[in-house]
């Protein structure tokens, strides 16, 4: 298949990007590069040592013979470069990674606010707009997040998007209805990719695009089959307060013996996938789409669910390394449980890398080994959710 | 009270910041003028001649002894100095009308779609995020529409806004749970509006901001009774194919013998209001805003439901004129019922004007006598939802 990757440089789209060429497939990757530049913005580094991008896929090319384009397109303002991008190389797939993804980043003033919410909405809308105005039958492939439910306090059982509910309906009384699952945000960033399920909601409606939303948990881990190949391919690894995973971070802290910081009680409980499942879980979205006019195919991409105290104790234990509770800069429920069903991609095949057997391997391999390259000032969350927090914490 | 209008020259907006001031309020009015400049793309006038915005506040002060103040800020792009204007007007209420509000014109295009993607969240989101940034405790109404919530063919009864629904907790068994009614958008226009209401949930939620989203009816009528008080305060009537009301439309076209155009059946049940009753519920939210850290205060602002054909016969019957069915150009069910929820307006005192009482006076004040500025080229619909609607209608 042709597929295009927006967002292709960056945590997940670079793996993705190599995966889907190493399984034969015609890659095209688009990126502004905006998350390097945002790098420079936090004057923070990746703790791997990240190559240009001109160099990665000419490193994939000496590895794997295999091409992989590359085209400079700001998708959420160069929307006439996306559209004869979508014309000239007539892909079959479009895999949507072109969004700024990181919670803390998004609340740290309202410039980052109201970066993450033009830079989000319009690069989804100019996709849907596009792939209309192209007239071709474009799968969309879009990474959303688990986050588009909210964390219920109660142990809700999260499904696959879709919620039945009752309404009433007068005089016929009360009738079914197939609703998403209601939206309940926890920062600016997951605000965007609830207003994204309305886009796609809307276009597999009016114009029958077909779109599948993949509802991601915490990414963890760095590298993949492809990536480990040459150290040029090697991916990113994000430890700062803002952009680093809470299991990442930790995988750090505890490579450099500095203490795992656990905000507030620890007692969130969030879902995880590693980086390896998440490029699988792609290709196989990609190869399995829905019908055009079919509603959106939305499946919870994730594998386990564990408390953020749990994980940090897994890790002190196998390292020997101390947990530090701070305040939480987050406005949410201390305690939360959360039951979510990913029945659709064990389905399709997928056998997830599990916490307990990869999680040693990633603190050797990746978090040791670049431990030198570590800013330890960098380490903690300075965004908070609102002056309430910032007050609490200072 | 200090209020702030955000599309204070537009069709709902000029009416408000004048009944507002003749209230006693302390008006300023921002706009960029964008419904003026869309007039002279789409090369339709008003048909009543309504006068430049100096020029209306200049007559607002002869006959009323009031300032309006006016601020030409393009809300969407223009953040600091909406900030600025926060900062030094120090409003109680804003306002908020600066959206591209016609769906037939956000589906005109791609670029059209993204002119109203663009411009109406950024719109609404640089509103709370300068609200937010001022510290200032100001409370927003919102002009909604009845669309967020989809027009249901099973007689649908609508509530204001929240519908309760039952989630599964797991070992919590079923738990009851208040939700924004699940949206249904019929437009792009439509849409933006069921993505503004994630936007108020997350700031109502996040940041304790007072929000007000009334979701408004199809408004019908031209004059209110500060709008009659002068020539050069006249509003604006709308009759073209995109931005003209059907029920506007049908006055006008009674007015000039032209039959009047039933999309389809003419089995769509819509809400109307009267544009004298928008500018009393305006007020009337104004000044019963919610409590801080309240959820989004909603309410619906309309007065009665009718069947598009039953209206159509009802102004044939008094004008004598025919009814013309034309293919509807809307990816829409021909038929469906509809029953609304206005008890909180009814509530906070308003008595509305009814169809029948009013709908002869509209056809004899205003349709009739600018029936010579018309153009009739600009009566068909020329926009289509899919181009499948396209090839139906030619």
């Amino acid at each position: 298949m042709k597929i295009v990757v927006l967002g292709g440089d960056g945590f997940c789209g670079w793996p993705t990007a190599l995966h889907l060429s190493a399984q034969g497939h015609d890659v095209c990757i688009v990126d502004n590069l905006s998350r390097r530049k945002i790098d420079v913005e936090l004057e923070v580094e990746s703790l791997t040592p990240i190559s240009p991008l001109t160099d990665r896929v000419a490193a994939w090319k000496r590895v794997s013979g295999k091409d992989i384009s590359v085209k400079f397109i700001d998708v959420a303002h160069q929307y006439t470069d996306l559209l004869n991008l979508l014309h000239s190389y007539q892909p079959d797939a479009l895999v949507h990674f072109a969004e700024q993804r990181a919670a803390p980043y998004s609340m740290k003033s309202a410039s980052h606010k109201r970066y993450t919410v033009d830079n989000n909405l319009n690069a989804t809308h100019n996709v849907l707009a596009a792939i209309v105005e192209s007239g071709l039958d474009i799968h969309v492939v879009h990474l959303g997040t688990m986050g588009v439910y909210g964390y219920g306090t109660a142990g809700m059982v999260i499904p696959e998007g879709y919620l039945t509910v009752q309404v009433d309906a007068g005089v016929n009384g009360l009738v079914e209805q197939e609703i998403l699952y209601p939206a309940n945000p926890g920062s600016i960033y997951h605000m965007t990719k609830t207003q994204d399920q309305l886009f796609f909601a809307y276009y597999a409606k009016n114009d029958h695009l077909r779109i599948t939303d993949l509802h991601q948990g915490i990414v963890w881990g760095t590298q993949t089959e492809e990536t480990r190949l040459d150290e040029a391919l090697i991916n990113r690894f994000d430890y700062d307060g803002d952009y680093g995973t809470v299991l990442n971070r930790f995988l750090m802290q505890a490579a450099i013996g500095y203490p795992l910081t656990v905000h507030g009680t620890g007692g969130q409980t969030r879902a995880f996938i590693h980086i390896q499942d998440t490029v699988k879980c792609i290709e196989l979205a990609v190869t399995n789409p829905p019908e055009r006019g079919d509603r959106v195919m939305i499946l919870n991409q994730m594998t386990e669910t564990r408390r953020v105290r749990d994980l940090a104790q897994m890790i002190a234990d196998k390292t020997g390394c101390e947990i530090d509770r701070i305040p939480n800069p987050r406005k949410e429920a201390d305690e939360n449980e959360l039951q979510v069903e990913n029945k659709q991609f064990l389905q399709l095949g997928l056998n997830p890398t599990t916490l307990d057997a990869g999680l040693m391997e990633e603190v050797q391999e990746i978090a040791k080994k670049y431990a030198h390259r570590c800013d330890k000032r960098r380490i903690p969350c300075a965004s908070y959710w609102t002056s309430d927090n910032k007050d609490k914490a200072s």
